[in-house]
């Protein structure tokens, strides 16, 4: 089975709310951390007859067609496993 | 810098109508796609004054405490690098 992992994060300098939020609730519950960034995250399940080169290919097209916004976010992916 | 990410995701069973309207949305496009799952990233910056496994230790908590749901999410943790 071919598992195909994306990330979605914003570029640096995209504001992200999400990301500031929990950065001050984690700060006000008292725990020191510098910086939160959030992302999204989509794993997309091939089956058997694709090979992993296959799937790795037909995702970037996915990430450039509609899983991510090129304009304000970047995406990472990888094999599952 | 110790960067730790974490990836929540929802158990199985529990309904991802983001995953599946994803998929279906690939369907219709012509990608062959048996299923999608949709997530959550953060990425934890603790700065320079924190071991990584200080740093696991204490995402682990915000995890249980603030980060997921656990009653229908999981979490995964990693050093990011």
């Amino acid at each position: 089975m071919v598992v195909v992992e994306v990330k979605i994060e914003l570029k640096k300098g995209v504001a992200d709310p999400e990301g500031m939020n929990t950065k001050k609730a984690l700060n006000l519950l008292g725990w020191d951390v510098n910086d939160v960034k959030s992302g999204k995250l989509y794993e997309i399940d091939f089956g058997e007859d694709v090979t992993e080169e296959e799937a790795l290919e037909e995702v970037e097209l996915m990430c450039k067609r509609i899983l991510s916004n090129p304009v304000i976010q970047t995406y990472q992916i990888s094999i599952e496993g």
